[in-house]
């Protein structure tokens, strides 16, 4: 019987104090942002109307390979990390594998996933810098939740835009932020003037992500002491998830562990982004390889068969333009049940990442990871997020193949969550209502046509 | 700043390997359970055609202190185990306390609460004595998730009566049995002699915890190869949640750290007892000294207005006759957020306990209820459940009265659960419109009346 517990923890004196900048081992950079009139970089001070200082100077620092976590932000982790890195004993089991199977889990947090990483550290910097308070918006509401409960720690006013499909239809995660005393407003709204002029030409409309984004951004820009923030893509949102793959890593290097593959769902870039980071400057260190596995669901497909292009990051094309993988801003990806990886592109990190080959993406039908998802409750306990289920499909998939070769493989994957307020769509599992959707071929080369020129 | 961490994790070895008793200790021994019929104790080949052997043993067993936890409920505990005592620093803060304030917190596994305790070592012992499954009635639904988890684990068919009310009004709970592979029925169904019965007398009844005993009860009596289990109120229950209280004290010991006053909530007394267990021990053996405080909700005072008789423990009355404090088990409470609560009778134990005046007992409002856990929620992250919320209540208060008289007391509670699927509750609180009801002493006194007759 194997040494390794079921659960690693890191002791307090144990937890990482810095945030690694995975850009700064980076050969080649991320693509900078740029000014959507000009096509010029995005200069701080342009940013600095929409985002904090602070943070502002983390998203364009390509070099700075580490930043200190500070004191306030550590003491808040401390309330709910270290995250537990699991070793998957009974998932191991139950395939029949020779592979030893891993998986941090961020799911022990009210806000259910890893969002409250950045949340917290995003709400830190505004308090610092004196604001009154912070906008965003949110689609099936776990980046809301995760910023409604760092704002609460720190005082700060927290206005949510949530899509008025979601705002109505999925009223507990609702709740749950107004239980942290946030505004939650069903957008598109009459509170702005993008939501009234929305309104206008789509009288009925029950809103998108691309709406809610456009509203959060001109309250956020227009209302003194206000900024917004955002849940995922941005380089600052990667530094701060860093945290989990610090503490992976840490977990694994306390018992003389090496991963040879480490797999992440990817929707915007987030949890992925965070996990592989201290593994991936290994990898570009040249100091040891791994085969690093994104997956996304085959309805959204941004890596596996969007374009490296230029695009908006929202709808509303208020936002800078990004270089990455996307699908263009434009396309509507079909109902599916992983709200949190139907974002139409991928962190420009990630993005660059993958164009040098350094990593791998795959895609997997969303009946397929409710599928796995059941079969990991079943034996590991947790009730997984749709979204995390997309890692445990590829992650069981390749503990099958060491099954097939007898090869004693070390896989590594990030469980970003809990499903507790997913079950309509297990409902909808178990009643055989679940239906696959895959974009065609003409679908993406329209929504691509559409795509900013650059010339 | 103290050395304390803000959550202290035991690792495995530290864990406990064995169940503590309470009853063994105890100088006056909880009264037995009586034949309805005969009105003489329950013989164990009696109570065998309900429950496992093994859990027969355990519930008649008044002397054996210690019983060994078997191998493979110990893989199963370290899934999801040891769950973490914290230190709330910033609940601390907020309030402005001397007082040192510690929870022990149950919630961080997928069935949302302590249960799980208890579900995976009677899912064992059934598994154990070779049969097929077992049957059991819940109401809101976080013992029937709580035991599906645990029969999943094992491959043991599970069959749940689940309320009617709450069946069609909570179908999240439903989903997540229906995930882990069990069989949920409304009940009253048209599966059961009783449920045929009541039907036809009721039409239209939207069911009653009482009812869905019944019928779990009549199917597996009349089911080859499957018992009844039960997620509260027994000894047996309160002995597998003794690892709650053993866990605590270890994490307490290796700290130095003795605990002043004691909190828990209290519906039928399976977290309370498991809490209190080793620490009751030390007072019942003259080694240490606490104050023990059960809070129950107001609307639902089986301690603090209730009677010590014998009940039935079921409204069918087709169960055994407990001795406890009881509001008399045709009491309806009034609609009450805190499902887990209630119950109108109180485990033997327990009952014995505060008869004995070892322990104290008192009882919140739900409105108070929820306004302390968004006090909570806000500063120490984890959304609680209404049920362990009353325990934060008079947390609370008595760290308000250590900031009044300047005691740097030490104040233990349980924190039961998570409040995921509580959302209506806090959607009502929030919104303004919860009410309070406290039943009258004329309403106590005609339910009194009916207790049964014991010469």
């Amino acid at each position: 019987m194997s040494q390794i517990p079921y659960k690693i923890y890191l002791t307090e004196e144990e937890m990482p104090k810095a945030w690694y900048n995975l850009r700064a081992d980076m050969k080649n950079k991320p693509a900078p942002l740029l000014n959507p009139g000009t096509h010029e970089p995005m200069k701080a001070e342009e940013l600095a109307g929409v985002f904090c200082e602070e943070l502002v100077k983390q998203e364009l620092d390509n070099t700075t390979p580490y930043f200190d976590i500070p004191e306030e932000i550590l003491g808040f982790y401390k309330m709910y990390r270290p995250s537990p890195l699991v070793r998957a004993y009974c998932l191991e089991k139950k395939l029949g594998t020779p592979a030893k199977i891993y998986y941090k889990f961020e799911g022990n947090n009210t806000s259910g996933s890893h969002k409250l990483n950045s949340a917290i550290a995003q709400a830190y910097y505004a308090k610092k810098q004196g604001l009154k308070g912070v906008t965003t918006e949110t689609g099936a509401g776990q980046w809301g939740t995760a910023l409604s409960m760092a704002c609460a720690y720190l005082g700060l006013d927290c206005k949510v835009y949530m899509v008025k499909v979601s705002y109505e239809q999925k009223p507990f995660r609702r709740e749950v932020m107004r239980t942290y005393g946030a505004s939650v407003t069903p957008s598109p709204s009459m509170e702005t003037e993008v939501g009234k002029k929305i309104l206008a030409e789509h009288p009925g409309t029950t809103g998108s992500l691309g709406c809610a984004i456009s509203e959060a951004v001109e309250v956020a820009t227009t209302t003194e002491g206000y900024r917004y923030v955002l849940g995922s893509v941005l380089n600052q949102v990667l530094l701060h998830q860093s945290i989990i793959g610090l503490e992976t890593k840490a977990a694994l290097d306390k018992y003389g562990v090496k991963p040879d593959i480490i797999i992440g769902c990817a929707g915007g870039g987030s949890n992925l982004g965070g996990l592989i980071a201290p593994f991936m400057g290994q990898k570009l260190r040249g100091e040891a390889d791994y085969r690093i596995i994104a997956v996304e669901p085959a309805s959204c497909p941004s890596l596996t068969r969007g374009k490296y292009a230029y695009d908006f990051c929202d709808t509303g094309m208020v936002c800078p333009l990004a270089k990455m993988y996307t699908l263009g801003s434009g396309f509507i990806p079909a109902p599916n049940h992983a709200g949190g990886l139907r974002y139409h592109g991928m962190s420009s990190v990630l993005s660059q990442l993958y164009d040098d080959g350094l990593m791998e993406a795959t895609s997997v039908k969303q009946t397929d990871v409710f599928e796995a998802a059941e079969t990991f409750a079943r034996v590991e306990g947790i009730l997984p997020a749709p979204e995390s289920s997309h890692a445990i499909k590829v992650a069981i998939d390749e503990a099958l193949k060491c099954k097939e070769t007898g090869e004693e493989k070390t896989i590594v994957f990030g469980l970003t969550g809990t499903g507790y307020f997913d079950m309509v769509a297990y409902e909808k599992f178990h009643d055989g209502q679940m239906t696959d959707y895959i974009p065609t071929d003409e679908e993406l080369q329209a929504s691509f046509d559409k795509l900013p020129k650059m010339d």
